[in-house]
């Protein structure tokens, strides 16, 4: 009998949902997306903060025992538990690959997130949501992530991803933000520096960030 | 003969670095701390940044053949290196323990820290840099981190540590910034809730902390 699939709560249009169904995609470990109707604030819920104490999605559950919360861990957690599932190296098989795919999970944690978050939600969700744009926040977040890219460039000149030769958690980590901002006119030419734009091109065109973009598309 | 020690690029009162060296401590792993004068820009120097291309702090080597940056990511190679020195619950015996430490440690990065190292450089370094405190961040900043810690009280209330019974990285990576914010006149009234004050009062006496902040002070 077939274990029973993972759940995993939120939309996939979450861009911190969306990493954890990449990396469930790249595991090949089978999940059921449970809908939380964030328009509605269900995720501010008493009921919902039992899954997760912030109030965000995603959150995320493995049989009766076990609840996670924060999409980097939820995907550490999968990678350690489902070792032997789908893609082998997504975690590195050695300490020492690892090491440096955590050193650069955090990079995109620490370095890429924080501006580039404020760009998605700037640039591709203020609009739907008819917030008005903050132009200064706007400015002040592509100099700092043209900053980070700049880092990236010279990175992936010397290396085909940014943690070594193999696709890993701390490229994948990248694919939620970066989706929405090549799609953006305002950040796209952010992305379009050589090493970058050639990485960009090959993370993004994996089967499981398809399969997620269709998933974001819905039926 | 002793293994030579690792190397810690940095200042110990920068909170990224202090991070590491508490880290190290707990794990009886010996260190060199390799001074880096920031207040005159080394660390943003070229030979810098091939240790840490962001041209931050720190910069971490363990022989000839490993080079990290990013603090989390050395605290958990750190662990995983030595797993059988000094604490050997700081990063979890099982996938589980593992788990809600990378949990609760990925709160700390990505809901702890952004409020309150904005909090630490306008409370207690931009005085000393005689940089004019930005109020309005100020006050974001506080509201901020007092939801974060409300959420805190709760989980404190049901357990000892954050992750579980045991102190773990998860407890030790919020010191470097609860630290200098109990120290702020503005800002300790946060740490003050039943759960979160017991909780502080327990880590931030721990032998390795307080070696850390004999360091802070210097000889």
């Amino acid at each position: 009998m077939a274990a029973p699939p993972v759940k995993v709560y939120g939309p996939p249009m979450s861009t911190a949902v969306s990493r954890v169904l990449a990396c469930l995609l790249e595991k090949d470990v089978q999940f059921q997306l449970i809908p939380v109707n964030m328009a509605k604030g269900e995720h501010r819920s008493p009921e919902f903060r039992k899954l997760h104490p912030f109030g965000q999605v995603p959150a995320f559950q493995d049989g009766d025992n076990i609840s996670l919360f924060e999409s980097r861990a939820i995907c550490r957690y999968v990678c350690e538990k489902y070792g032997d599932r789908g893609n082998k190296e997504l975690y590195g098989r050695n300490p020492l690959a690892k090491a440096s795919i955590d050193q650069w999970l955090e990079a995109e944690a620490q370095n890429f997130n924080p501006p580039s978050s404020t760009l998605v939600f700037q640039l591709a969700f203020a609009p739907r949501m008819k917030i008005k744009q903050d132009e200064g926040a706007i400015k002040q977040s592509k100099e700092k992530l043209a900053k980070v890219l700049d880092v990236y460039d010279k990175r992936l000149a010397e290396s085909r991803f940014l943690a070594g030769d193999d696709f890993s958690l701390a490229d994948l980590s990248h694919l939620p933000n970066a989706h929405y901002l090549v799609a953006a006119a305002d950040a796209a030419p952010l992305f379009t520096s050589p090493n970058v734009a050639r990485w960009w091109d090959e993370i993004s065109s994996r089967d499981s960030w398809k399969k997620v973009v269709d998933l974001q598309r819905g039926p």
